[in-house]
């Protein structure tokens, strides 16, 4: 069994970028540049925005944090989002989800700017993505294939099973894994709440990328000998075993079902680093042009 | 075994749709207005457009056919393009493909306001369905799945094998039968030329959408008894039982599959018909502005 460590993947791949920026920059050429928008004070949010922006410096990126009020008119989020789009300075735009109750995400990720949106959430993304054309990949699957590619894994003609079909994981993975690409050229079937048998479909998979949101839900005896095993699944859940009195779940029994695995990811350490070298490598793309004029 | 009369269905549409046209303008609504640009004289090209325009006809939809000399710069295309963008009266817009060789469909596409793109290729309407907002659906897929509703088939929790990964039938029939809704809520397994065992994945199927283009390719071994099967493929290939000495060919052998089927589509008469169908509901929905203001 070998574990596929995506903390040690994603520090090595932000050591790449931090190369390339200081090269790039080195020949005169301009600092990459993120604009990350959080309304509220939603401690999660925070945290979440505050390690991008680390992220940014840590690879030499220029990162600007813009503060809206939890209780401002959506408008005055359109027109900062606006504000952004026409700033020449700015590569890549994020706006922290979720937002507060009043505000349209669809509307907002409408607004920005599709040659900005570094999170691959605007729909011209979403549909390039899907007809194979270049365009910025949502991160966790984006993510997950850099796991898959760095793990040196053949997936050509490989059955990968996808658990969940949400917007930002399963079912962008599921075109990203069927296109004539290494990796991706998989045979890939998409399960959900409505599909009967699971466990049954599980076991006659190659790789299973397990997105539920559900701890622990894929048990060993859904796993057939020899799989890769990718868990997306983080869910903090209480425990007497940490000092916080909480721990980080998978989607995966990963104690009963690593053993099995020839590739499993841990949760935490796995899938979960990897989304934010994601959002810097979109930024990267962004500020060279490499996708849009 | 039910025969899935596509003929008989898109009929009956296109029936609602002329009643429809005449109520809103009997109620001083304007009359929905497409617009089809062919390039170049290619046989198969003028017979679909021509098609087109009858079934606008037929409704009671105004259609404008626009010429473009097969040696004309992409430029004019473009620019025909635009100019029927800004036009108000127009509703709906199709550039008839393929393009010859020196034009980029790519572009063209992009070019298309997506709120005139009833086709439904502009990433903006691929990116949209995606993720599950309202969008144009392609042709054949939104066909398929009215086939489906009108009749009466039951989707939930079915596992549905679709083989074949085009951009404008594979993929986006993935994403529908996948997605939360009636028909929908598939177990989904999308099958290509990479795929290992396609006979073994086809017996677990209660629905099979055969889209790989390939006459005959569907088996009576290959189909578990009950199955509903979709036959995308259209092929023309020589015959000595016809008078012009050709016959289309779907990709089921139908003769053998069919006595296994709950229900099949036949070709031709089956989904043929209903992708002239869903271009007028796309355009009746523009002229509507029900998707777009």
């Amino acid at each position: 069994m070998s574990l596929i460590n995506g903390k040690e993947i994603s520090e090595k791949i932000k050591d790449e970028i931090a190369s390339r920026v200081r090269e790039h920059t080195a020949s005169g050429g301009k600092v990459p540049h993120l604009a990350a928008i959080i309304v509220g004070n939603d401690p999660a949010s925070e945290t979440y925005v505050s390690h991008k922006v680390k992220a940014c410096e840590r690879v030499g990126f220029r990162s600007t944090l813009v503060r809206i009020d939890e209780n401002a008119e959506e408008q005055e989020l359109l027109e900062k989002v606006s504000e952004i789009n026409q700033d020449d300075d700015i590569d890549g735009l994020i706006v922290q989800l979720p937002l507060p109750g009043h505000m349209s995400e669809e509307k907002v990720i409408e607004t920005i700017s599709y040659k900005k949106d570094v999170d691959g959430f605007h729909p011209v993304n979403v549909g390039r993505m899907a007809i194979g054309l270049p365009a910025y990949l949502p991160a966790t699957p984006f993510g997950i294939m850099e796991l898959l590619r760095r793990s040196g894994i053949k997936t050509k003609g490989k059955h990968c099973v996808i658990l969940g079909r949400s917007n930002i994981v399963g079912k962008p993975m599921s075109l990203l894994m069927s296109r004539k690409a290494e990796p991706g050229n998989c045979t890939v079937t998409i399960c959900h709440s409505s599909t009967v048998d699971i466990p049954g479909t599980c076991r006659t998979a190659d790789i299973i990328i397990a997105a539920m949101g559900t701890p622990g839900f894929l048990k060993a005896d859904m796993v057939k000998e020899g799989a890769v095993v990718i868990d997306v699944g983080i869910t903090r859940v209480k425990s007497d075993k940490t000092k916080s009195g909480w721990k980080l779940t998978g989607d995966v029994d990963f104690e009963n079902v690593a053993p099995k695995c020839s590739h499993i990811t841990p949760v935490p350490g796995g899938v979960g680093p990897m989304t934010i070298v994601s959002l810097l490598e979109n930024t990267l793309m962004a500020a060279g042009r490499k996708i849009y004029t």
